[in-house]
């Protein structure tokens, strides 16, 4: 079981190196290989995904990864930028899945922006599909418009797009995962999130799950616009299981769920290919305003390395000790500052590490 | 001051009506003429915007606009469903600029899902541009993918684009509105939403809107991308001043903040051109489950009849007087039921109409 390790920056390095910690108490052996990503391989060597780390994470099962980014990077161009690298291997890897769970951890309701009764015991995961879309269609660039509302005048254009089996096969990816939900208990639906009132695009992203869903007759399809599942989020986040969608449009919902859960920094995700070969990353960013003060959570991260020995490294009694460790941690009351309340007690990020590993 | 009141679907004939005896109520002369649009005028005449509705629309100073849509004309073609009528409207008027204002009514607090400290008091505006992007970029289709993950396959696209002038005009009017309202007490502030760290279209929109803020010295300008924005809205919503993005993620931005702060009952919106004719209509939709009821809240559709009288009809004191009546209103205890909490009163749409008469 070979695990690239692509810390990247900010926060990245402290969080991935408790996740390490943590896979190394396991009683299971790993190839584990660390390369720069991000910010932190642009410094080195002029790029934020260099060769050697693309084949690297290539050439692995799985990938654990940190977060990329800093302000410092702003001023790049675009291709240099930290973000290019998880764009990168993304792409290159295939990894057209994202597994984004929103859970609420009843330990953190109060932490949530939303009324206690609003979001405790909430548990959807939103499906995001992750190489197609707007964000890779050509063409793209800038141009003269020679038609619109001026004609002659200087614009930018980008290219959404959707085949037929890219939207069948996170259609699939929706149907299984509701399915495996059903079976340990939750109402088995998918609700599929387009814009099929504007854009030909969703109109065929629609067309096209309603017909995979006929072969998931024990699943419930619905649909709902996008504009409507984001207020949906906000006014009855429980009414969701699970939710399928573009890359665009999940980038957006994505974050708003978990943000509303009041439990970020503890989300984990995954991105996989058709091959089950995945990156694993929490669901939080970079955070460079508080990177190297030991403070940041590590349990998004250490959780996304559950995750990956569910997902890509088939040990799923080992994901579940990680699980069940992490829940252990937090019913102890220990907590890292973005979680803490009155009556918890503060922990930095390498103390909440140790804690997982003392609970395993 | 001629207007043209547009009732539409579901509940929409029941709230314009309000607004039209509330604006009969003031002694003001206009020239109101009715027609029908969306579905009502589909099952009329076959079409959701027939050209004498279109023709009316634009020879008047304002168009007064209820709600469009019903499930029942979820089968029909693309080009014949209601919203079709919105879109058109917004196209031949020319209406780029879009002002939803998302307000929580300090009687309504509790109507909000956030917790009553992050919502109480909030007062954003987001500026939508709505002639643009990829709502009404060309292509767009379906076509074999001759490039891409599946060549051979079928797919759909779209275009996303924008060009300067129009990225020009919506930041002027977005830096405007953030002038008006440092002069009545905000603190002068413009976030501009994007996704330039993926998309041409808004790289170019960010560099557009850095330069026209040059022009806005006393504003304060920054730059979010949208998947942040989203989460922000749900964190913290009163960091928020003037929010100016464009048409396709200001359809989600501004849903999710109108259903945020509780208050989507009572929220107006104004869509403007370069001349100031503009389209008034409530924020939320036609929601036929409730239409013929007499129970729909009639508030935001006055409200939005007072927008109307304050940007297209110039008649500023006639504006206030309304919204001055709305308060009074909510201050004596008068509900409809999708605002009613213990201790109100609740009433129906008419009634509700009736008591902002008296009020005034
Ligand atoms: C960094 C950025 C390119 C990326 C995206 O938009 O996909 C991020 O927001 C995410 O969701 O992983
Ligand atoms: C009905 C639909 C086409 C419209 C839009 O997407 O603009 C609506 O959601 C809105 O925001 O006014």
């Amino acid at each position: 079981m070979k695990i690239a390790v692509l810390p990247g920056d900010g926060i990245g390095t402290e969080i991935v190196s408790e996740a390490v910690k943590v896979l190394n108490t396991l009683d299971l052996k790993f190839e584990m290989e660390t390369a720069l990503v991000g910010g932190a391989a642009y410094d080195a060597y002029g790029h934020p995904l260099p060769e050697a780390t693309l084949k690297l994470a290539m050439d692995s099962d799985a990938v654990l990864f940190g977060a990329v980014g800093d302000w410092k990077y702003d001023t790049l161009d675009r291709p240099l930028r930290p973000e290019q690298a998880i764009l990168g291997l993304r792409k290159n890897m295939g990894l057209f899945a994202n597994f984004r769970p929103a859970i609420c951890y009843e330990q953190l309701v109060g932490a949530s922006s939303l009324k206690p009764e609003l979001i405790s015991g909430l548990d959807i995961l939103i499906i995001r599909e992750l190489t197609g879309d707007i964000y890779f269609g050509q063409p793209r660039g800038r141009r003269i418009a020679t038609d619109g509302h001026f004609p002659g005048a200087e614009e930018a254009f980008d290219t959404m797009r959707y085949s037929k089996p890219e939207i069948e096969r996170i259609a699939h990816v929706a149907f299984q995962a509701a399915r495996k939900r059903k079976a340990a208990g939750t109402e088995g639906r998918v609700t599929s999130v387009d814009k099929a009132n504007v854009l030909e695009t969703f109109q065929f992203w629609k067309d096209v799950v309603t017909e995979v869903g006929k072969e998931y007759p024990d699943i419930a399809l619905d649909h709902m616009y996008v504009d409507n599942a984001a207020m949906q989020l906000v006014k009855e986040p429980k009414r969701f299981d699970v939710v399928v969608t573009g890359n665009m449009f999940g980038d957006i919902l994505s974050d708003e769920a978990s943000m509303l859960t009041g439990s970020i920094g503890m989300l984990p995700s995954a991105s996989l290919n058709t091959k089950n070969q995945g990156l694993y990353e929490p669901s939080h960013g970079s955070a460079p305003d508080i990177a190297g003060k030991g403070i940041a959570n590590p349990l998004a991260t250490i959780l996304s390395a559950a995750m990956m020995l569910r997902f890509s490294l088939n040990q799923p009694e080992a994901a579940q000790r990680i699980e069940a460790a992490v829940q252990k941690v937090l019913a102890l009351g220990l907590r890292t500052g973005d979680i803490w309340s009155e009556g918890t007690t503060k922990v930095g990020t390498r103390e909440m590490g140790d804690a997982v590993v003392k609970a395993l």
